[in-house]
């Protein structure tokens, strides 16, 4: 029978999202149940295994019509063995993961982590169509990134690479969660922003976002966006650790798109015209000349579109 | 008639080096000549003609028994049109090398900036040999760097990919050559070392340095292995961005090894021991424990080793 869908699962820590679709991307139906990290890894194995059934089931498609199925998954994981190494919300530790998928629908299973199935997603369907060199970078509670390379994946050696949010940019910064110093996630990701904002309000500074019980980074873009003084610096600050940590693998990889999403990005021209005038000032003409700075447009379909766009991608490469 | 033999060309400032060599990287024989750069880029063309006809004539190899040849020059360039964008020390600009070459000799030539050539070098016949992720660096009076990707050199989108030594490390450093501020090669290369050392002493620092009319990093190492406090604090600081900025592109590019050419690196365990702490401190644990940091292997060879291993590389990837 002619293999012609694929399934994306985008596993999360609190819900997994599931869709089938046409090997051009176009999704024909798609579900999302919760997780049950809870219950040990193995419940989660038969959560995904339920998803991928149900899905068959309601679009009444067959097994052998499936060419590939994609996971995209938080990490660290390594993706030639198809092992989960460990996540911070799921209960996986050195998890095989691939093979009992496979087992059970004898259709080959990829694994990839969440950043890098992004990443795919906005080549293959997103913001980085008709491009063969591209940047993603997600920009939320932390930050993550993949890049695509002559059009394929790039993994590295330990399949760790992109692991750009950890790189340094300010080495006497603070204490990022992973145990360095002055990380480009610890300065500019949504939590450094509401933590930095935060921190000045405790220490008495005046600003409009001391109406909020709970500021966030979403309150801080909004108060900035009225002209809050204290919104502003403190966003022109982390905007520029961003800038530079752009401009940084700028130089280094040499792509021709960066493309930006997560939560951050959302907050639009405040974001990308500050990074813009970092990127300008920090890289060589030629690198600067050839790079835009776009917004990601898969949205919050990112993460299931990726994990379709990653079976879509390793099924035609191993052809 | 069978082509076995490749010609490289390593073009300098200074000098051009030109070796004659069998697929296999043995050199069989190599001349070096003045580059007369002050004579404009037409001049530069006709010593490189000159040197490849006098190889050929020296060794009595036959123009159609050569494979392939390879190119090695400072940049900016664009290899993939053979193009010499612009280069600090050779007369160069927006300058076709390539085709002048391929036409006088019918032999297919290939350009590449120095470092990425001294990259394929280590690569096939140095210290990255029997890897297939390698990052290379040099440091010495600038910082330049090369990676080779599954077997093959990483260009990016312009060839300027691997602009290491421009990468930014610490936002409100000093100011580099480039015009950014804070630079990897502002902050440790030997021509930094030199200068922080030499800042110090005009403070009136103390220091066994004094005894020197002229203190290149040269002295600085000499004098940090005597004892000397203020080298020691010199070379502790300008190596701990060296650490940093190779923990970042190990971060990034997630390689098997880092190999580490240029001046600089012949001061031995004084540098791998600081930069191996760094890397330690700031790497992911799976980054790091998988990767080496090592000294080059090809020495004062590596241009002219890089060029012949340049044409190897891309006369096999053309077959």
């Amino acid at each position: 029978m002619e293999k012609q869908y694929v399934i994306g699962v985008d596993l999360g820590g609190t819900k997994i999202s599931t869709a089938l679709a046409e090997l051009n991307g176009n999704i024909l139906s798609e579900n999302t149940i919760p997780t049950n990290a809870k219950y040990g890894e193995e419940a989660v194995l038969s959560r995904i295994i339920y998803a991928i059934e149900r899905i068959l089931e309601v679009t009444g498609k067959k097994v052998d019509e499936i060419k590939a199925i994609g996971i995209g998954s938080p990490g660290p994981l390594d993706s030639k063995k198809g092992v989960i190494i460990e996540t911070p919300n799921i209960p996986f530790k050195n998890f095989q993961l691939v093979r009992p998928i496979e087992d059970r629908f004898e259709i080959p299973t990829y694994l990839e982590n969440d950043a890098n199935a992004a990443a795919i997603g906005e080549f293959m369907f997103g913001a980085g169509k008709n491009t063969r060199n591209m940047v993603y970078i997600t920009v939320s509670t932390g930050i993550g990134a993949g890049a695509i390379v002559e059009g394929r994946i790039y993994r590295g050696n330990t399949c760790n690479a992109l692991e750009l949010g950890h790189s340094t940019i300010l080495p006497d910064g603070p204490r990022c969660n992973c145990g360095n110093y002055g990380c480009l996630e610890v300065l500019s990701s949504g939590t450094a922003i509401a933590r930095v904002a935060n921190e000045h309000l405790k220490a008495g500074a005046d600003s409009s976002l001391k109406n909020y019980e709970v500021v966030t980074s979403y309150e801080v873009f909004q108060e900035a966006k009225k002209g809050d003084k204290l919104s502003l610096d403190v966003l022109n600050k982390c905007l520029q650790y961003l800038g530079i940590g752009i401009a940084n693998i700028i130089t280094i990889m040499d792509p021709e798109v960066v493309v930006l999403g997560g939560g951050v990005s959302l907050a639009g021209d405040i974001v990308f015209d500050r990074v813009n005038k970092v990127v300008g000032e920090r890289c060589f003409k030629v690198l600067r000349e050839n790079c835009r700075v776009v917004p990601a447009a898969l949205g919050k379909q990112s993460g299931v579109v990726g994990s379709v766009a990653l079976a879509i991608m390793e099924s035609l490469e191993d052809k």
